[in-house]
């Protein structure tokens, strides 16, 4: 039985309940293992609200990082709020793209499952990720301009998986007199997820009515002076980018060697099919190694990039004893 | 020119630059000015996504603090958004008590300012305080199960300020078949308003709701450490009651020997009325003392707790030099 872990990533002290084991391998999400370290020696202002010139500081600096208008900038305690907030702002007749993050589904009511490419009703809105969650799929910038040009509802693209490749991302086109709202996710490529911050770069009014819904201090003052510092950190954001594309690679190699065929372009995390994907995973989570296994997609396993040599070696026999 | 500072209590870099001056004591919020200790040296998961049975248990630890069962509490990320989302959940028509604070008129659109002692139409939703912000009135418990009895629309209650004296609270009333919403807040009885974090009481459907609007993962790792030991801290909890209530007692003789009349049943914050309060504000902050002045009402000044003997003596001093 898997069903506990087929919701979202995460729940690993549940897998430790249930499959019982010691030193657990967290491969069930896309988090980044190799999490911006300007964190763990931080000190935050916990007493007072935090000041309303810091959050814009935010999010002056992360519009920088996205290529976009500050004015277009909306500051989230975590992307799966802002998601919800936007979609329950615009309303329907709403489409979703599926298989995709099980939140698109759910953030505007009665929304309808499409699947590529065809990419359903263009008076309505659609609701998609790109890269993909969880199958990677990305498409070029030039792809979702046409996508945003062709369709008269709002296009509302879900960019968590975004920073590892930015070429893909068209959160420079949010603006006035359009109708797009890119989501932003810090927690995957910074590899903070605990720290809750996401971004809605969207219309002006879009920005407004958002503002008014969030209230004062909608952020934390670890949110605020962790997202203001890491977004900034330019040498560390390239070195990850390096780093992660080679660790995807090693990852991607072993799998092939193990006979799968992974798919996926964001190298945060890669898809295998396999015949029975949740025997893989409770196999997996006998080794101490949580995956993510997919209720309605019964051969998918999901496997987050493992944080060394050692995960990945562990892994690897953990596949073979198979 | 006090506008930027009759919004919300806080502004403080903003003072800084207007006033000029050193080492500013910020009387501007009822936020207590003696933390709890814990949260300084706490070391926080910010890798992983917060996991779920972390937030069961802070939220089960904040129910047995109010005196309500679990079932019953969901916990947000700012009392400000709570109010805000409960708000769009319950919709119209409703009245607010003015004064009172600012969010209670914007949460519900519509919203009518109704003044005490009249309590509105009683067939609408009513928004109130207790204590209430400003002017710390206070209702005794049995009052406000008196109101909630009368009432056929939703009783919504802020208890922000509530922890410093829990005999005037009925959080222990939230529960299924009562039309009741109880807001507490975590920042302010413990000091620390940047760790964002709040609980909403009410039957278990709202509850529900709410969970579904906020999504997976609505607080930060911190804000659940923070919060499930704070609760826990019985120890400091009744220090921390029986100091502010000295403190806020020795705040008063000052006040009285000026020639104020106090008003404010919540130690975290008093009301004093003077011909010119927007001049008294400048005043003070010309000697780095900031509080609350009120855009509509020109004769009220709210002084939160001064910290300490040394800060006391300077708003002792700084009132005198008037």
């Amino acid at each position: 039985m898997s069903d506990p872990w087929t919701w979202h990533g995460g729940g690993l002290e549940a897998a430790k309940r249930r499959f019982g084991g010691a030193d657990w391998i967290d491969l069930s999400t896309g988090i980044n293992p190799h999490p911006w370290p300007g964190a763990a020696t931080m000190a935050f202002d916990w007493q007072r609200l935090p000041d309303t010139q810091d959050l814009a500081r935010l999010e002056a600096v992360a519009a920088g990082y996205f290529g976009v208008d500050a004015r277009h900038v909306c500051a989230v305690p975590g992307t799966e709020i802002g998601l919800r907030l936007v979609g329950a702002l615009i309303g329907g007749p709403a489409q979703h793209m599926a298989p995709g993050y099980r939140t698109h589904g759910a953030m505007i009511a009665g929304s309808a499952a499409v699947t590529w490419p065809d990419m359903g009703d263009r008076a309505g809105h659609l609701i998609l990720a790109n890269p993909n969650n969880p199958d990677g799929r990305a498409l070029a910038a030039g792809a979702m301009q046409d996508l945003l040009e062709r369709r008269s509802g709002w296009l509302l693209v879900d960019e968590a998986f975004a920073d590892a490749d930015p070429a893909s991302s068209i959160a420079a086109s949010a603006g006035d007199g359009r109708r797009l709202v890119v989501f932003r996710s810090f927690g995957k490529f910074f590899g903070l997820a605990g720290v809750r911050l996401g971004f809605v770069l969207a219309p002006q009014a879009i920005v407004a009515a958002l503002r008014e819904r969030l209230g004062a201090w909608p952020l934390s003052a670890a949110a605020i002076a962790i997202g203001t510092a890491a977004y900034a950190d330019a040498g560390w954001i390239a070195a990850a980018r390096q780093r992660l594309g080679e660790e995807a690679a090693a990852l991607d190699a072993m799998l092939v060697r193990r006979g799968h065929r992974p798919v996926g372009a964001c190298p945060l995390f890669r898809l295998i099919e396999v015949d029975d994907a949740h025997a893989l995973f409770e196999r997996l989570a006998r080794c101490a190694i949580l995956t993510r296994p997919f209720a309605d997609q019964p051969r998918w396993l999901r496997l987050g990039l493992p944080a060394d040599a050692v995960a990945l070696e562990r892994l690897d026999a953990a596949l073979v004893d198979g």
